[in-house]
């Protein structure tokens, strides 16, 4: 049995909680949250003790991990302690939101190797977990082209927004992983981007945008593409193409209910999943599953490596975007 | 919480001891076998104790409920006297291979009324039920006619099929049952049925079948139709049909991995599940949950009347068919 | 170059007019309608000459077939007539009203050997003769059932029912004609009949129906089932699906435009083609080739047999179905 | 009638000739080929005369119009000697290997405006035509993004290569000339590229690429994609997505056989078309029927300035391709 705490009472950490419920050998002992009364209504629901500090935690000799779902803007911080206090840490997603601080990380645990899992969930979607193994039985010879459609189903808050780093490192961070995840891992010598705030123009004023067209080539030459938008009228669009030599495999989007309506109007199949709860429902679960099993000493499917590395590409998308320069302007 | 006891060490019983595990407020205390190797074997695995006798278990007081999950024709004496000594009764499908004897449960039970849920699990498929939902919400206005295709991936052995009560009480017991959820109950004034052992010729030999079509009209006129076969190359085949006037719902089969792959050979997607546990993994929990809170006075959506009732038209299809009788010949 | 004429100016006689301009090796000499004005409006339309009489067809030499594409209570007179007067003749479905009628014209041809094609086009789908070939090079294995679903778009009008010989000789003799097409030519044992006058119960007086579900067995076994309804919210709803022990083909509907819309309300595909006319365009055009070849003395592929046989099919299950008879009524 | 001359008796030119014959109000009097026993096989086939001089041609006063169907290297001055001799103009694609040739067409054509229809077919393709019209009618809203994926089955024959002026030229051109169609014209304001000789590493000896990804960011900020493939193993993939405020509207790929096979390899459908001139049967009829009206004074749909601003945009896409250059290199 592993005991963990987990820091940061918030939509996400909610999402860890319940997930926890679901899975063997494991106990949520402590929540912490800087908001003492989100901890108070978090630990009502989720049925934890409310740590009063987070060094209350990090001292307590039975606590095996921690769950880091707090605002990026405290990741940095709060793996560095717990690494030092020898927790395990599971980091949601980004690492952090400058690369000098994710090198600091890098470095503390240089010295403090405690179990790791960079929150990727999506390596762990049952869809392309499949994917990837068919690529690796060579069902698709020599891949040679990777198309990613990762488009949400509507824009978050611009309080969300102004905290979040922005698109890159906040929505396509998800998709610069997939793709190493794909590619098992291999660098890119290229990135290209165009993007644009087409759906909220005020996003400029953020210096932000929330549509995106990102081009990368790998240093094997595989040609890959994604395509992002903050805002999709049918759900969430996750779609994802690998091409080879023999063939494409294309993983579509999901349904929750299957069924097919003919009338008046032609055919009608519902919408894929609207919230990403649902569409990743199973991911959340067996990446927390595989967190446990590197608390027992499994190796890290998903480590502080991918972590960082998945964020250079994504300060590397942030530094060309910048409206009007970087790109071939025609005429 | 809930106490059940289950009767019965097969595979059936062995599906809902797992199944129990994943569900709340309740907890299985006994299991129970006419052979006691079986029993000891399954209590390894699934972690109840080993009643000595039916009758410890039934004078039990803290036993709720029983599961009878053994052979179809100890069903009868088993209903009896869970009935009898007033535990609540969750009973697998067929209810009886004989209407005899289904109604004698019935008289019992008309006196001692306890808890009683029916297992016919389908009526617990989310596809099914989200069909059956749409069409009270009148999105088909009138329904005109149901198409019910149900086919196994492969042939029980013939051992089984000697004990089974043929085709129709094994196998199209399920779709009878699935035209009364899906008519909201309505009777039936009309069946024909015609009928081959198309797949295994031996099976004539025991005068059953493998491969039927049922046609039925219901009281409201409503054409009603089953395509059973014991056979299917592509696993296990589970589509229904609905049509109404203002259109059709299908629901068709379900892909544990919904990718496609396309090469030299085409478009290529996987089978349908090709076990019944995989495609209605959810129904069956589902109508255990369900059972669980008839148990705790909620009323049954499956009760002993529906399990005579498709029993009804099982026995009636059964007795149509004799080779040579009851059809219309040409000529 | 063939010479042709057709005989009946109305809809199918339009359908036939137009697509032969499309063919090559043949012209159109005369039209002809006991309904004078229909012929001129005709002839203006499609620029052949009026008869003044169908003996100034037939005793014009140059003339080498017809085209009987009037109603069909005229059928057998003026098939018989042309065979006597040494014309090919290619003749609309259904060959009578009445078996005894189309028995005659048996007898006739039995002397008269003239080329001839009975119309039933759908033999000459693209669709379901690639299914037909795809059986016969043994995609399926032995053939174990059949399934056809043959739905109109919408109901004719009374006036054209009262002509039609019900629906069993005017709309599912195709799809008698279709099993007997896919499984070669076999006959069969038996036929079992359900129906009603679901859409409008007013065809009750016309000892008609509009919803029928139809099974038979062929000598060597093959389950068949055959849906017919004359209204269909979606459009033309013409699907086969045939098993055999390898697998299933399935012949879905077709959609002139194969666009995808997803929106808020789901995925969406427009209706199958909703005009039997645009369903079956090439068929139509097929069969005609085919005509002209068999004026060139190629073999019918659709013969006065093939007529006669499905004939006997429509007028048997026309002759079961008298509501509340030869059906097993429950209790 | 309108009377045709075919310059280029080449696979291209085969193709409108054969195409020729299925059109109304138009007759094909002269083929010419700068290979004379090219034009005499081909005038075998398709029944013309062959000229024996390309002057022949253009002083015959009664022809209306020619059809440029020669290697592209030849059409600038085949297309300016047709313009002066007062003829009508269909030019195959590209206009011409390079800009400059284009707009020395352009001077010309500005003096003797004659009837011009540039060879882009695809905008004469129903499904793309569909799509244009129901982004008119505002299906989708605003339109934001467009992902046009455009893979040929397989690569050309190298010498084809050498001639073909490279991928973007070649091939991506009808792409470039599908987002001005659908984007009516709109102009762009920033291209990236991204490509390889992934198929033929050989490739690179001509400095030419069989793979590519390009983005292009129109002026009014729509984000548009290509990809490009000279290979693709399951034939001919000619897709087209256009998301909007609303939705997606998705042109798939067509197959010829839309049947369904299930068996123990799973679901299977066919390949799509293998070939160009299957899948784009329909648009190569309908744009030499808009040629003929444009001889008869219609206005043209395809016009040269489409034509050349197609090809700017190829000639841009082919400047910014040098390995190593004008791509943001990753440390």
């Amino acid at each position: 049995m592993k005991t963990l705490a987990l820091l940061g009472c918030g939509r996400i950490g909610a999402v860890h909680a319940a997930t926890l419920k679901e899975i063997d050998r494991v106990s949520l002992k402590w929540v912490y949250d800087s908001n003492r009364d989100s901890a108070e209504f978090f630990s009502k629901q989720y049925g934890s003790c409310v740590a009063s500090s987070l060094e209350h935690i990090l001292e307590d000799a039975q606590v095996d991990g921690v769950l880091i779902t707090s605002p990026t803007a405290t990741h940095p911080e709060l793996v560095k302690k717990a690494l030092l206090s020898g927790k395990g840490v599971f980091c949601e997603k980004p690492l952090a939101l400058d690369l000098e601080l994710a090198y600091q990380i890098k470095e503390v645990y240089s010295v403090h190797k405690m179990p790791f899992v960079m929150g990727f969930n999506r390596r762990f979607d049952p869809l392309f977990r499949g994917l990837k193994n068919r690529i690796r039985l060579g069902e698709l010879g020599k891949v040679e082209s990777i198309h990613i459609i990762s488009r949400d189903p509507q824009p978050p808050p611009i309080e969300y927004i102004r905290l979040s780093g922005g698109l890159f490192k906040d929505m396509t961070i998800h998709d610069f992983d997939m793709l190493r995840f794909l590619l098992d891992g291999e660098s890119f010598e290229t990135i290209q981007v165009e993007a644009g705030a087409l759906i909220n123009p005020d996003l400029e004023k953020e210096e932000d945008i929330d549509s995106a067209m990102i081009v990368l080539r790998s240093q094997s030459g595989v040609l890959c593409s994604i395509h992002n938008s903050r805002r999709t009228s049918y759900g969430y669009d996750q779609r994802i193409e690998v091409f080879g030599e023999k063939g494409v495999i294309q993983c579509p989007n999901v349904r929750a209910d299957q069924s097919v309506f003919w009338g008046a109007q032609g055919e009608r199949k519902e919408c894929p999943h609207f919230f990403f709860l649902e569409r990743y429902k199973e991911a959340y679960k067996e990446i927390l599953k595989h967190f446990i099993s590197v608390l027992y000493e499994e190796e890290s499917q998903c480590t502080l490596e991918d972590g960082i590395l998945a964020l250079e590409l994504a300060e590397s998308a942030h530094g060309i975007y910048k409206p009007g320069l970087y790109k071939k302007t025609l005429v």
